[in-house]
């Protein structure tokens, strides 16, 4: 059956809430630099008060994946749990408006486990790099119950967010994902998401790895936590023996793709850093664009550059440029 | 008595959503490219549900200038009404990690006329025009009520909100803060934010002007629109007949400050225009900034032009960089 979706995403779905600090923000605070750490309600409210004037704007890592392919031209749905609240209306309101089905009904203020939408603090130091802090809210409702199977059998590739290993029931919707999908003859790509959740989460990571995914993303220090390896070619050997296809990443030293006994070396795009939130999520997008239009592996990687390097060039986790004009002009 | 604060501006309390668009989104829509329309609840949702996906992030003109004063060093205080919800919340955090001292109580979901925090669809087109859709939401309830009479007798400056004579208990209000400003031996500025508005209003502006007003900020349509003259020239000399100081803005072609028989002209300051949003409301925090502590009307109008410049280089109508610093190295 031909895919009705280029792409189906299932992620956190959270509104980013973004502001610049000094490093000494990060040290006061006890935030590891450049991870993501889970946090309650009550510690994102006191993050929140201590922190300068943010930006309010869609964010989740897939979600913001899903928006940046689409901005491309695939045809992509999502699937994540907001609440029935202001910022939950702010992420529908985003991630329709740029063409992404979003079929998931939101979490109501009398239903079970209601929380309000999920948030994500995120701070930008002078270098770039973003910290995070989620408090996960209606997130951690979505189980298998909100899994929209027509979809996800209608999609090429089910794309799973490695950040819902945190929320408890999100597991199981994960794993119910990947056999629907698989049932219909479609693939899987899982993003590890975050070294701390990795280490959180790793041998549940490696078996579902190992057992059902067909197309990995990963960052340097992700693929090295998950096989626990100090060396990033010995990891990208382990990612060959378990994946069909790995995409692996190293900031400003561009990306590893690896197909069976196929590598290719991609160059990163060069640009001015702003800001790296998103870098990951629009590579992954990028990439699995060109991907499910059969385009080669190094135009994939290609793809993904291109779209990392606009997301980093400004505040904010998605595009502020026109993405297709964007490769039309580097790819010629 | 010495003053507490240099400032205590008074003005619309809102959430901008600021989006990208075309020219033709605008006429699509029947918007006047430049100005500010009100907007019902029924018809925000109409123009959210079809515009690009927005940053949201805390606005209101006054806002604005009291958040761009206080970066600068003023000490500021700020009367607004928002709701007791998300974008009050994120309205209340943003003003309040400026430093601006914020007492205004927010309105709870059972008070009379209970509405949610009011937000503004802001459209910016490819020339950097901003084009504006306020819903007023809870700020329809401010009123004579919600003044804090301390806070008003112990600032330097009341800055009035013009779109303040939109919501219908708030023109009470505004004479009111005059009132206790002039009779605690302060003075009384006012913005008049839009030249729609000032046609919505023309008659009470005049009148409050002329009774009321010690120092007028207004940019050359406005100033026109006010005394109904063609030319900016012989509006300028109307506005010196009828206030202590008046700031008068003409975009890139820089200000024109007028006191008594005094006339002062200051260039813009260079920079790349990204999105004009908040360059009016920058312009008037740096002006009152350098008013309040005693410096030239030169001086007044250069802080004014630096801290618009900063403003109009990015999106968003708070400042990006640090103003102080920003100051030193122009100032030297």
């Amino acid at each position: 059956m031909t895919a009705r979706f280029d792409l189906c995403g299932i992620g956190n779905a959270i509104v980013d809430v973004v502001a610049p600090t000094e490093d000494r923000f990060l040290s006061h605070h006890d935030m590891r630099k450049g991870g993501m750490a889970l946090v309650d309600a009550a510690a994102a409210d006191a993050i929140y008060a201590a922190m300068p004037p943010g930006q309010e704007s869609s964010g989740g890592s897939v979600a913001n994946s899903c928006a940046v392919a689409a901005l491309l031209g695939s045809r992509v749905a999502y699937l994540g749990k907001v609440a029935d609240d202001q910022l939950g209306a702010v992420f529908r309101h985003d991630i329709a408006a740029v063409g992404v089905h979003f079929p998931t009904p939101s979490l109501a203020a009398d239903q079970a486990g209601a929380a309000p939408t999920a948030r994500c603090l995120i701070l930008v130091t002078p270098d770039g790099q973003r910290t995070m802090n989620t408090f996960l809210g209606a997130c951690v409702t979505f189980g298998p119950q909100d899994l929209d199977h027509a979809v996800i059998a209608a999609s090429a590739v089910t794309y799973l967010e490695g950040y819902l290993f945190d929320p408890p029931a999100a597991q199981a919707a994960f794993h119910a994902a990947a056999d629907i999908a698989h049932k219909a003859g479609r693939q899987v790509a899982l993003s590890l998401s975050d070294a701390f959740c990795v280490d959180r989460h790793r041998d549940g990571f490696r078996a579902f790895v190992r057992d059902h995914v067909d197309i990995l993303f990963a960052n340097e220090a992700e693929i090295c936590a998950l096989y626990e390896l100090g060396s990033f070619d010995d990891a990208v050997e382990a990612a060959r023996r378990d994946v069909a296809v790995a995409a692996l990443t190293r900031s400003e030293a561009g990306s590893v793709i690896v197909r069976a006994q196929q590598t290719v070396a991609v160059a990163a795009e060069p640009t001015a850093v702003v800001d790296t939130t998103g870098a990951g999520d629009a590579y992954a997008a990028g990439f699995l664009h060109g991907l499910t239009a059969g385009r080669s592996l190094a135009a994939c990687g290609r793809l993904g550059s291109i779209a990392a390097a606009e997301v980093i060039s400004h505040f904010g986790a998605r595009p502020a440029a026109d993405l297709k004009a964007l490769v039309r002009a580097v790819e010629g």
